[in-house]
């Protein structure tokens, strides 16, 4: 299945579930929908923290085609799930935005860590939480986002335990991929980050670590996100965690060397 | 002072110490010089065992000038010091070999890791042996070479304290120059390496670990010296530790990218 081919099938309903394991070449994107009037300050934002908001594509104002991303591409009803937020709050889920769509709003595409993963899988590293089909562990940490506008909040991070050699390996290539969060931002010690327990996740499942690997921590998309949430604006739309926007951009064409 | 100058006060006997600190930009290279019976089995030692024996140069039998290390160099004289085996036990240490050079003398040089440990300074990373002035500390491992002919051991890895970002940036850093070992081969639990205590490396200096630092481990320019020893060899010659041939190859001119 081409990416073309899985956002037609979103589009028309066919394919509502996680993108995980599809079209895996392909870069796929967390969505961030704002109004214009608060675009200027996630920019901004999104400039500041580039590990955890890496951008692959900014809209024009009512933008809902970016090219950029891929072909016949609709952002209003090609991703497989939206979450819309009032007032920093969780009001509705959707499989469309266009009875919602405005002339003001502007859209964020962020790299996602999918691209990445499957750059290690394709160099042999295993990934526990894929071997075990679990959503990758994600949490909270104690380290102050750069702030812009009303965004700020703490960094989140994904977790991958790695052996060593492996932990290495993986920073190797994933620093060639600044655009979908690039190097580890720590490994080693969780509590360095304010993380108290490891099998507490504060998003996405805990997987086990073994005695001979340590934990990797990336910067993660879900950051910008829980910034939205703190800075309660009046309309904030995101995907759906889990269900991204597939695009044509193939992770490799992101490689910086 | 320049290289050529360094070696030129070499020669004379007017410098006679370690060389670490000095011509920084600048290449400092392990020595290995053996008869030319068993240059071949060494040669295919170290293209099989590229991470602690990465080849700068390699002479042809009895040429004792090296125009690919430096302008006006004279391998018998240029290093300020020298260790003699004879049947794998160091029999002498001397500052000249012009009494026992041989017509079939192969030379090789290997990368040090005072090239990246210069690149690692340069970009902000803190050092404890360097800024200590100590030797760094230098551990046997469990893990053994690839063998060719006589050549065989285990890996010696040099250890480096480090907070863990640090240790991100010194993997993406050291990533660069494969011909000075590259990446490092471990971080975290010496265990793994089959070290029982940091704090009693079997070559150099122990230095403190914090709390909030994690050991990370690149092999080691000792580890030809270890299989030169168990080798036997009727003779074999190297540089003594710490006193290494500063050749006129720019650190940065190794990099791989």
């Amino acid at each position: 299945m081409t990416p073309l081919e899985l956002r037609q099938q979103v589009r028309s309903g066919a394919f509502r579930q996680p993108t995980a394991g599809y079209c895996g070449p392909y870069a796929q994107a967390n969505l961030v929908i704002l109004p214009q009037a608060h675009a200027d300050d996630f920019l901004l934002f999104c400039q500041r923290n580039p590990r955890a908001c890496p951008l692959l594509a900014v809209g024009e104002p009512g933008q809902w085609q970016l090219d950029r991303l891929g072909a016949d591409l609709d952002i209003r009803s090609d991703t497989p799930g939206y979450n819309i937020y009032r007032d920093g709050r969780l009001a509705s889920q959707t499989h469309a935005l266009h009875e919602i769509w405005r002339d003001d709003l502007v859209v964020f595409a962020i790299g996602c860590s999918f691209s990445f993963e499957h750059m290690l899988s394709e160099a042999g590293i295993p990934l526990r939480h894929v071997a075990q089909r679990r959503n990758v562990a994600m949490y909270r940490t104690n380290r102050p986002n750069q702030g812009a506008g009303p965004f700020g909040g703490e960094m989140v991070v994904s977790m991958r335990p790695m052996k060593a050699a492996d932990a290495i390996r993986a920073i190797q290539i994933t620093s060639r991929y600044p655009a979908v969060h690039g190097a580890p931002v720590h490994l080693g010690d969780p509590a360095l980050l304010g993380i108290a327990d490891l099998m507490q996740p504060d998003y996405g499942d805990a997987v086990e670590i073994l005695p001979d690997e340590i934990p990797v921590f990336w910067a993660c998309g879900v950051t910008p996100q829980e910034a939205l949430r703190q800075a309660r604006l009046p309309l904030a739309i995101t995907h759906q965690p889990g269900y991204m926007l597939v695009t044509d951009i193939l992770n490799s064409s992101l490689a910086a060397f």
